[in-house]
């Protein structure tokens, strides 16, 4: 019977003593990426320290194009898919702990600056939803349409952002708008709308900075972009270039705006379907050159410290990577890494890139400083690479 | 017997599933604030999200002066006493890990680019201590001095920055020196050194950007600039406003030079000893305006978004805090907070800001959008509030 008594005795201290949060399977959630397994309908998070996987959720949906952004405490990443289904990953447990359908195709997302709803653009139904972050249900859905002599011309939506003063601004594809939506009301009231800002935006990003909202457009030669300060009219930036004429290619995929990148005070902006950059002085917006590139850029995202940015490509040179420095407006580096470089992440201060190589299942670290491969990291058909720095960017 | 042994199994099955790790005491790092409680040798852990107070750690030296870097997965807070106790702070676990004497006297420190060492920069002895992060050892000494004719000066230091290529930056307060440390190199050499830049450094900072390290100067009439992307000369900004004629006030605090602010791609820097902030153009550090203001400036501080600067104030005013628009380039808003309100921090994209009021044993949380407050929460003699958002901003 003793001995009985001492065994309770010894799992009572055990169970007082013994916690899991004590040991090495704890982790700060400052640095992790969010790696997208783009045909096997789930996520690895890898910690961007130790460059180990840490483990990997499933049942997300299906990924093509599916976009993460993050709570403020980085504790949680919100998914969404491109079948509409939005989900709620704990990065502490790397468990799904929820998930909600919004749409049937859905395309963008963001989490409000007070970090309390998560906000998705869809392209079907032709709305905007807003979900509550805790209970994680539906609370307000935003129609897209435009009056045109009297009947609801409905669009797609996307290039969805968080804006100073808590704010939400996105574009409307098909009838050239951008909406502006206070979010600190209950009822999500679109507080601004603007028309004929150019002809189909498809993609859409905040600067750095946290106060140009600037939407690429498909069928015009100008950015669209608004001031979220003064928010009183769209500016046209032409991407024009007097001094430069490029083929336009064929597009097999449009650049993705969100990884817009800024240097040297400095904007760096892909042009659709051709095989150059724009680079543009911040605020006044005047061009200040084009540089040709390898390919037709898909993602042209700064290094933290915006020292260089980094370029990959739609099309035939989809194995490399080119690397320009924004102090000599150049590009200084071309770089093989492997079938279809789909995207990259930085860690947290940018001596790291990770480059997914989708066909060879791969995702690549490279030293920023020398250029040298540090490891490859197993990822099934890996595209998107989300790190959880982007918690604390505004607009992302 | 059976009865104990059913107890037995109870706690088996109790250690097995219980877990504090799966429960409510996990948090996300990523929207944390360490608070100094300056008179209590401990900080208090504030979630930003619930503005609780998660924990408090004690025992951790001398708070006068206390500096707070954070691990780049913002699990842990280094902070470093001005008795010179380095102290490794786990916010996970709201324990202290590790410490060790680097000092008899310590004012700064910086996390390296690589994350893997903490640099403490040291009035007594005059040098810079280099501790390896993991080990919590001294690895490395960089004693500070200057050659005067055959024989060794020996200086304190202070502003200690992390820069782009993993350098460190600091500056030499009794020989006007600038250096710059490859931390890169096993032996962290010096490999430049730049004298001569003007009457007596007080701090430094990175610029938000990661690119310019500026030096406050307390017996010159400039400010010392470094563009770390270059390390070719130390520029000099002049702090003279031809415009203005402001009486220089007796010196109770020097102006801290973390807090140095941007917006509308200005910045806005504190003068010595006068009531007035000077705003420049970013990057040609053109002299756009002085600002009167209500006191003499302690910390001008942008919050995320970079729309309005707040100010706190050293002498009689210290009871209030003054908003600037930088938009506008003028004071919009004098709020009073409290005794001695000795520092500010904000939650990671600026809904809130936090304010210490050192003699009311508060820290006052105010939505920044409407100015209103939200919540006191109560902390002993509250100095300095370090985000963890800091964890990924360059030089901080």
């Amino acid at each position: 019977m003793k001995r009985y008594l001492w065994i309770s005795i010894w799992f009572i201290i055990v169970s007082l003593f013994y916690s899991p949060s004590m040991g090495a399977d704890r982790w700060g959630t400052g640095a992790l990426l969010v790696i997208v397994e783009r045909e096997n309908s789930s996520v690895v998070i890898v910690d961007s320290l130790t460059n180990k996987i840490l483990g990997r959720i499933s049942d997300l949906g299906l990924l093509h194009h599916a976009t993460v952004s993050f709570s403020h405490d980085a504790r949680y990443a919100y998914l969404v898919s491109r079948d509409g289904w939005l989900n709620k990953l704990d990065l502490l447990t790397i468990k799904r702990v929820a998930r909600i359908r919004v749409g049937e195709s859905s395309i963008g997302l963001a989490v409000t600056q007070d970090n309390r709803f998560v906000a998705v653009t869809n392209y079907k139904p032709a709305d905007v939803k807003i979900v509550d972050a805790e209970t994680f249900a539906i609370v307000h859905t935003i129609p897209a349409y435009k009056e045109v002599e009297g009947k609801k011309v409905y669009s797609r939506t996307l290039g969805m952002v968080d804006a100073p003063g808590n704010l939400l601004v996105f574009s409307l594809m098909d009838v050239d708008g951008i909406w502006v939506v206070d979010a600190d009301q209950n009822d999500f009231p679109v507080i601004k709308k603007f028309w004929n800002i150019g002809r189909m935006p498809y993609d859409a990003l905040l600067t750095p900075d946290g106060r140009y909202y600037i939407a690429g457009l498909y069928h015009s030669r100008h950015l669209a972009m608004l001031d979220t300060w003064t928010l009183d009219k769209i500016q046209k930036i032409s991407l024009k270039d007097p001094l430069k004429k490029t083929p336009k290619k064929g597009m097999r995929k449009v650049p993705h705006l969100e990884g817009w990148a800024m240097g040297n005070n400095l904007l760096f902006a892909p042009v659709v379907g051709e095989e150059r950059l724009t680079v543009y002085e911040f605020g006044s917006w005047k061009l200040i050159k084009s540089i040709d590139l390898a390919g037709i850029p898909m993602f042209a995202m700064s290094c933290p410290g915006g020292r260089y940015i980094w370029v990959n490509f739609a099309g035939p040179n989809h194995r490399f990577v080119q690397v320009i420095d924004s102090l000599k407006i150049e590009v200084i580096k071309t770089l093989e890494i492997g079938d279809r470089v789909f995207h990259m992440g930085f860690s947290p201060k940018g001596n790291r890139i990770y480059l997914s190589s989708y066909k060879e299942n791969k995702v690549v670290v490279i030293d920023t400083r020398n250029f040298q491969i540090i490891k490859e990291i197993p990822v099934r058909n890996p595209s998107g690479i989300f790190s959880s720095v982007r918690a604390h960017i505004l607009g992302l």
